[in-house]
């Protein structure tokens, strides 16, 4: 399965009045994971949006523990991964690590989406190509036919 | 119960290339909104911070479903209220309205905590005081002494 | 001369480690601060961009002066207004106001842009309309012809 | 001369709807890029802080010009070093390079504060010690005395 490691350091901006990171923050860092996660699998985003005509793979669903706090200066790794595959959303899990200690559990729901008739205000699922499963190392299903 | 309500210009610059908020975004409204709710309440966060000693009321579980995107331009309703009281917790809930349709709900549990002995650097539940639950309405159980 | 008020909640996020605004959340606040100008003078952003074919008005230079710290709880006003208007750019100046005192004082250098040919990555500088700057209580410059 | 180099991919997040960084968030990089700066010479902020008794390094002047755009998925340099070093004050030079050219040039003037009397509401400029400035490569002047 593909995971990606991605190191972070945490900025004296991240953190609010108690020092901590203010949590919308965690939710920019697992954004970048996931796009890093992606290019992994050798979709660059820019380029993926042109080639499958997508408007952009949006978070539809959310859940979040916050084990442990981190402060400015830390280094934290976010381990990530696609933990499920449906036709046209998949979630990805995200684990931001601090050490051993897995600190912060994310599980984020994205959706395939694309502008209907290229009307840029509106969007629509579409069903993730095979071939973009495949480069995560999702074995096709056998279908039979 | 104690409702707060907030409405919320989407500026150009919480959205993304796609033109729709850009997620993490959101929860700095959420937050605003709780830091709102307080304040309804009669907690002003840099007074209650020094009145009850304590460090801050940081997120530690975050559920949140997005049903409806939301644009720059777009005046949009925040509802919160506390869904649940718990001795050192509690779930805030936030719904996000466009006119009538729920946007965005989102569930915030969050922890009343202190730094023990004065160390910055940690972090301590304590029971939340009677007088702020009684604040938002709770009525406080009937104890047998 | 056309001048915007806008009162300003500092909220904790906007705070870091010391407890006063992270200096780039102020630059989010003089963006909307010159979205609410613009709609002042008429102009809704999102109608505007289609009306006149543009693609943004980005900031080309910006000078701040940062001389009064806020703290998160604050209120405070941006008073702006377009100090100076070019042939494709305008000068709009904000004051962050902490009651009588000037707190901040920002100069923002906009161009007014579209993307030539229509390619989404390309920007022009394009002469802005005289009526945008008739709404702005400009008096246009007797002409001889 | 002391001189940073850092390279930052342009997310996703960073972007504005027109598909280019909203800009306040280049301030976010230029503000990690001083930081990195100090590591460089020795100064981790966390421990800076303690060891010199300062609240932090806070941004009192901004000189900004944006001369070219960068779009998500671009990968940047930004090139940092001190331009000027006062008593209590120091101004750090930033330029972000898209390859050979120039795209961003800033100039951060920040300020050596501390709490007086340890009153965290409280802000005062203190001198700069020498030994910082000497990592940084300056030559102390001679003095006659």
């Amino acid at each position: 399965m593909l995971t990606n490691r991605q190191i972070i350091r945490i900025e004296w901006g991240d953190c609010d009045p108690a020092g901590i990171v203010y949590f919308p923050r965690y939710f920019e860092f697992f954004d970048a994971c996931t796009r890093a996660l992606f290019e992994q699998a050798g979709f660059f985003k820019r380029d993926m949006l042109k080639t499958y005509g997508i408007a952009g793979i949006p978070v539809v669903d959310l859940k979040t523990r916050f084990i442990v706090p981190s402060r400015f200066g830390d280094d934290v790794t976010v381990v990530s991964s696609v933990a499920k595959w449906g036709d046209s959303s998949f979630v990805v899990r995200h684990r931001l690590m601090k050490g051993e200690a897995m600190a912060i559990e994310c599980f984020e729901t994205r959706v395939w989406v694309a502008h209907p008739d290229g009307d840029p205000e509106e969007f629509e699922a579409r069903s993730i190509p095979e071939e973009v499963k495949r480069k995560f190392g999702v074995v096709e299903p056998q279908r039979e036919e």
